[in-house]
């Protein structure tokens, strides 16, 4: 297969693919704020079987092309058609086992990260093998049980082995926003850098790493993730207790109330901490 | 059950309780040093059974009534009653058990450190579920292997959890005393925070989460718990092998100099991690 | 058997050893520039030997006589022959598993590095129980990958434990550089100190730990072990997968370009990571 066959192939709804040598730089573009929709999911499922299958696909780069919004969260009103749309892949109907499929994939997955990053998009770049993001811009929350529920898609399991059991708890029972560099210091990610230098730094770094052996690569992968990805079960575990949690009154109740508040639009979710915070406040009263 | 009766009921020899929304701020006094003894041993019981029981209790914040003690360490001269009074919540008697009880139970607890927190102070902190700590007062020591045994209430298991082998080992084998920043650094604790800021920041964390939906606190608990939380077992040999310690000639000679040179007296713990130095200096000449 | 009959068996080719109360301070010199071949190798074998048996040592401290280089990393020229000097001490010929009786041992060991510290360098002070920097001139490499192998002396099995899954696939699979601030934030080593603090530190840490009992550094060591050393099985199969890597064509020939390029040469390796770089730049063009 030649190369300009493989590049016509790599034509999505969701996401601007540009190569350059062993690497491919993914941008994410779901107007209007990046939602993680069907769109998106299919899209990522398609992503990963055709770059697997491709030899001289090494490297995945995943920026935004949406400064404020990196991926906001799981659409909230598309959770069954995020499903169907996952079990694409390999027939688990889970957001958290495409995820996993990409941590224990081949290929090295890297996340530049500015602007907003929550829920679902954190158990996005949580599950990518590098995570580098914008001192100036990036936010990250992983705001899931302020609505009562576990994150779904492996949030819990990868918080708690990077952070350690105080900081995850912290992270997710707040539900609070965290700057890059609390981030860092947490070890959400692997560091926070300046906004100007954080393009060439991940470019640099991609096309270095697609460099070197793809057989380093892989043993690299395999026993790093022997030690720390999450098991198959702990994910699907999680998995189902957000389905279970989901489909609470009191999960159906505060979705509404947020909606009412400006989730899932794009000026009600800058500030989507505080707005968790009110519409708990609205109900406790 | 009426709140007043509730309120009622939670009177306290070593601890003052105030209650704001689903919170209890929980402030420990046992002078002249909150070492811990079988007073707070106990109240700490009363409190964890009968706030488990009142479900419109969420959050636990523990303080200190004292600027420079919040927890000392365990009073060596009552290791057997505190041991009885620990086995009151459900028949083990270790303070190690009572702690994990802690971190296992749906409550959330928040460690809000200012002065020292030593030895099963620090395995008390560590067992919460999360720890701030004001930077200009809070001082951490495991000096236990300075006296030649283990920490016997879990802290030998958090600390390697939280922050690796290599930190974790230096801390207990240098019995040394850690300020707020390197504590942080380390990830003995979540944050260390400006003094003037403390209170503040650890109130409104503490409302935010009581606020939130009790089943989002119960589940992400459980599952942060099944990776991070040490084992029954695991708590169980480490409180084994410190009595095994405890019960040496070795260890009552260094208990008995250092007892002689100002330890579990205020003054003569101001600066605890001089103290056990000079007591092994003597030792070994 | 008296001190002195002691002190005249401490003679190696490749260390210098000195001592002072129960510790051993050293110094590794294996001109010219510290590559570890089986004179290096044989020597801490039988340097863990000899200590191990004479219960008045209780810490080993390990620094380098070289400014510049600390251990550069293995003579690749030479792994059959370090592998027959390691199973000197049990019959098993791996590096990995030499250092893995150091980390269980009950001599505490403390690594004091200034100048590079690289490949199965880097393991070996990641085997020791704590880890100190200079940070004007301490530089770390975990480079493996980048001629198509994992580490094969345990490497990526403590940074995966101390830096996650994140941190530590960055580290492997860029095979960067790492200066001593970054290392230290990211968990690698305990700190980074100024050089000129940095042997007064580490000399009063050891001879501190060393006159505590000893019974203590035995049973912390044990408790942290179980929950964070590396299992011998894990240690064999990394060794198992370096060695098989290492039988590649393609390391062969990775192998033979860096030595053209001035790999294993003093001036070559002051920028190493620039080094495996071009090499493997020119392999893809």
């Amino acid at each position: 297969m030649s190369a300009s066959t493989r590049e016509s192939k790599l034509v999505f709804q969701t996401l601007n693919v540009r190569r350059e040598a062993a690497v491919l730089f993914v941008e994410i573009s779901a107007p209007p704020m990046n939602l993680e929709g069907p769109e998106l999911v299919g899209d990522l499922v398609s992503l990963i079987q055709q770059s697997e299958v491709d030899d001289t696909v090494q490297v995945l780069v995943f920026k935004s092309a949406d400064p404020d919004y990196f991926i906001s969260h799981v659409d909230v009103t598309r959770i069954k058609e995020n499903r169907d749309a996952a079990a694409r892949l390999n027939g688990d109907p889970s957001i958290g086992q495409l995820y996993r499929h990409l941590s224990a994939s081949r290929l090295v997955s890297i996340a530049q990260i500015e602007g907003r990053v929550r829920g679902v998009g954190s158990e996005f770049i949580l599950a990518c093998d590098m995570r580098f993001a914008a001192r100036e811009s990036a936010i990250f929350g992983q705001f899931e049980p302020s609505f009562g529920v576990i994150p779904g898609a492996g949030g819990a399991q990868h918080l708690t082995r990077l952070m350690g059991r105080g900081r995850a708890l912290e992270v997710m029972l707040s539900a609070q926003d965290y700057d890059a560099d609390l981030a860092a210091a947490y070890g959400w990610i692997n560091r926070a850098l300046p906004a100007a230098e954080l393009n060439d730094f991940v470019r640099s770094l991609a096309l270095r790493i697609a460099g070197f052996p793809a057989m380093g690569h892989a043993v690299v992968k395999e026993r790093v993730n022997a030690i720390a990805l999450p098991t198959v079960e702990d994910i699907r575990r999680d998995s189902d207790l957000f389905l279970e949690g989901a489909r609470t009154d009191e999960f159906q109740e505060l979705t509404q109330a947020a909606m009412k508040g400006g989730f899932q639009t794009r000026n009600g979710e800058m500030d989507l901490a505080r707005l968790v915070g009110e519409i708990n406040e609205h109900r406790t009263e």
